[in-house]
Formats: C-alpha cells, sequence, structure tokens
C-alpha cells in the first residue's frame, strides 16, 4: 500500500486499527480468557485505551465479558470471518469431500491454504482414534514439514518458495527435512507425482499425504491431506483417495468460483 | 457500556472502529466480493475513506484482493476468530460427538448458541443426501421456528424470552408457529422434556429434533439438532440420540470449562 498521504485524519485512523489488532493479539489460544490488565500487559497497550476499546469492542459484540469479569473473542468476528473465502467458504465446499476421505481412511483429513510464507488450517475432521496432531484449525503452521505445506510451497510463486528456502528450517524430529537443497528435490517430485509425503517431519509417529486443490484457472488455491500414525498404511497407497478427494473439491470450487476469491494477487 | 467521556481522542477511536465495521458490514454471503466502489455503496462511506481503510486492511490480510480487483474477507480475521471460545472453540470439543451423531442419522447435524435474540450456527455436518436446509455456519436465524432455536429460547434469560415473543413471528410455511400463547407452551414443554421438535416451520419438507449443551454450572450455552426430512423417521425415535450426543458434549465441556467462555454476563 502506498504510504498514506492525506494528513491527520488518516495517520489517526491508521493507529486506531493497528490499536485494534495489537490488543486482538493479545489472545491466543493459549490464552483464550483475558482480563482489562492482562490484555493491557500482553498487548502493551495503555490501561485507558484497553478500557475503553475493550468497551466498544465488547458492546459490538467483538469480545464478550463471561461472569468470571474475563473477556473473549466474541461472535460478532466469528460471523464476519464466516464470508472469508479462503477460510469458510472454501471449507463448505470442501466438506463433503472431506468426509468422504474420512469415512474411507479413519484418520486426520486436514485443508490448509497458503498466508504468506505459512499454511492456515481452514477445516480439520479427526476420528476419536486418529493420531494426535499439532494443527488446529485458524492456526499457522511452517510449510516445509507438514504435507499440506509441501504441496502450498512446491506450487507457492517462485519469490516465495526462495524465501522460505532461504530461512533457516526448524527441527521438529530427527526426520524434519532440514537441507534447503534437499527440500528443493522434494518440492520438485511434489510437483511431478501430484501429491507430497511428509514422514515424521513434525511428530515421530505421523505422516501426511497430502494433495493440490486447484481453482478453475488452474492455480492451487489449497491443499488436502491425511495424517495417520506411522507405520499402519504405506503411504503411498493412500495417495490415490487424497488426489480423488482434492480433483473432488477441485471440481466442485470450478463450478462455485466465487469460493476461493480467485488468485491472491501479488 | 457507560457513555464516552474521555473526549475527543476517544470519540475519534470511536467514530473510526464504527467505521471499519460498517465497512466489513458491507459483505455478506451473497455479496462475498466487492469492488472499492461498491464497499463505498453497500457502506455508505466516502470513497476517499473506503480506500483508505481497505488499503489499511488488505495490508493487515483482514481483506485480500483477488486478481478480478475485488475485495473479499480475508484470513487474518479468520485466525482471530477461531479463537473464540463460543465459536469454533465450542466446535472443537463438539466435533466428535457430531461426528457419532451423523454418522447414526446420516442427516444434517448442527450445533447453534445464542447472540442476542438470535441463533448463530456455529458447525453444521451434512451428508450428500441430507434435506436441504437454510442455515449457514456463521450466520444468524431467528430462534422460534428452529428446533435449536427452541432450546437456546426456552432456556434464555426471561427477559430475552418476553422480548422475542414480543415481536411478530415471521411465518416460514403453513406449520411455523406464530403465536406467543402456543409458543410460549411449546418452550415449557421443551424445558420439561429436555428435548425440542421444530416439524416444517422453516420449510414444508424438513423437521429438526434438538436437545441442550451444558457447562459445567448447568448453564444452557449451546443446543445440538440433527434436521431431517419429514416424513422419513418419527421424530421422538431420534430425540435419544440428539440428547445423547448433546450430553456429551456438556460433560467434554465440563472438563475442558474454557471453551465456551463460561456464561455470559447480562
Amino acid at each position: 500500500m502506498p504510504p498514506n498521504t492525506d494528513g491527520t485524519a488518516g495517520t489517526g485512523d491508521r493507529s486506531v486499527i493497528a490499536k485494534l489488532f495489537t490488543l486482538l493479539s493479545a489472545f491466543s489460544s493459549a490464552r483464550a480468557a483475558l482480563t482489562l490488565s492482562e490484555i493491557a500487559h500482553r498487548s502493551g497497550l495503555a490501561m485507558t485505551t484497553v478500557h475503553r476499546l475493550v468497551g466498544e469492542l465488547t458492546e459490538r459484540g467483538v469480545l464478550e465479558r463471561g461472569s468470571d469479569r474475563r473477556y473473549r473473542v466474541g461472535l460478532a468476528l466469528f460471523e464476519i470471518a464466516a464470508l472469508a473465502p479462503r477460510g469458510p467458504g472454501l471449507r463448505e465446499v470442501a466438506l463433503p469431500y472431506m468426509e468422504d476421505l474420512y469415512e474411507v481412511t479413519r484418520e486426520n483429513v486436514q485443508l490448509g491454504v497458503r498466508a504468506d510464507e505459512e499454511v492456515v488450517f481452514v477445516e480439520r475432521l479427526a476420528g476419536r482414534a486418529s493420531v494426535g496432531v499439532r494443527t488446529r484449525i485458524g492456526g499457522r503452521f511452517p510449510m516445509p514439514p507438514t504435507g499440506v505445506g509441501l504441496v502450498l510451497l512446491a506450487h507457492a510463486p517462485p519469490e516465495v518458495r526462495q524465501r522460505v528456502l532461504a530461512t533457516p528450517l526448524h527441527r521438529y524430529t530427527s526426520h524434519t527435512l532440514t537441507d534447503p537443497e534437499r527440500l528443493r528435490r522434494v518440492l520438485a517430485d511434489v510437483r511431478r507425482d501430484g501429491f507430497a509425503v511428509s514422514d515424521r517431519q513434525v511428530t515421530s509417529d505421523a505422516l501426511s499425504v497430502a494433495a493440490p486443490v486447484l481453482d478453475g484457472s488452474g492455480a492451487v488455491v489449497a491443499a488436502l491431506s491425511v495424517v495417520l500414525r506411522f507405520g499402519s498404511v504405506r503411504p503411498s497407497s493412500l495417495a490415490p483417495a487424497v488426489r480423488m478427494a482434492a480433483r473432488g473439491i477441485s471440481r466442485a470450487l470450478t463450478s462455485a468460483p466465487d469460493s476461493t476469491g480467485g488468485p491472491l494477487s501479488g
């Protein structure tokens, strides 16, 4: 965005909106319920500012105050966010195919999209017997160690791939790929094979098999994966089912093109 | 909230936040992708204001610009909204029980919470063969005609129930209850029986069976329903399964008390 050039009113808006999102960033999955002073402490905003903003946000339902006097993210934000085409919109189109894949495999079925240089998980179906996973709906995760991320990274613009490969890669397990050259070859394989396998790269007992979801223009807009316990099934035997489900979602997106919002610019 | 009494700075914040939510309210499920001038037209905000706010919101990922030059609600809002305990937090706890209920019934399974005098649907699992429904995740609906809404209304604070009963009730089908006295008796039955049946009140081919979800304090924080095609199954035969699933969710909430954020004040 060009710098703001329309004087103090614009600068003021900018600062209020910055404060608003700074305030909201005080909430996390580990800290979902906060008192006023915890919000001030975690956001670094002045208590008077927090008091005023929280009051207005509560009135709008963006925050909700519990009987324990703590504030939580409210339903009003959920209602607006439900309109995000790359979030709930995509999920709505994908759900029947995800359910089929879940019924066939009985494993975690995950759907993710790329946000900057990370994956955001949009949906996850998990059975009670499925292996534990570290992902969370609405949560971010680095691309390289996950199956969904490998697919998204393989099909990301070259400059995104270069930035990710130029950043030191975190080692989650002894199986995590951290050598950029090796990762580059894996990504080429993903493009050639039409699916990705991440083998115990996030947790030492799980692997995932992922395939790309395309929109009507042929752009990769999401990735679908199954996460299963290492040793339970040969990953390559699951690839056809994952690819079938991903193709089903792609076909459904083509007939409902507004669902992903089209390829993002930039 | 008390009126803002701290002078112009606060008033300015208030007006910027009001503009922000006015701008976001231009987006709807029917109009999920808008140009700058459509946003201005639908929000009633000045084009210069829209241009400036949209620029900043796009930079933050709150809006996303597609290659078609239209803006859509972005993933950043989805990521924050994923922390809402009464939205995705509740859904996470409820999902395994909803999946069980879906597998047993093969019908739409819905989870809703009360927001003011309406239901907001938090989750819906729908099979390909399920009857069509008019609800949408993150969407609002009046309480009286839906099974989930009857449960939430039956257990709402008396003043909420009085306001809803004092408002003229929209007739969706010839079966919609619109007589407040009859509705009042139905709500008393819901409290006595522990479940609600809404018979063809929203669409003339569907009915729903709903049961309350309670938190650790015994407060009704959500309702769970199955929506099925009229004539396919006797509703009363499904009530035990719906109540079992709702009790399962209630028990899970009690061991994860932060998931609903506790009873709302007020």
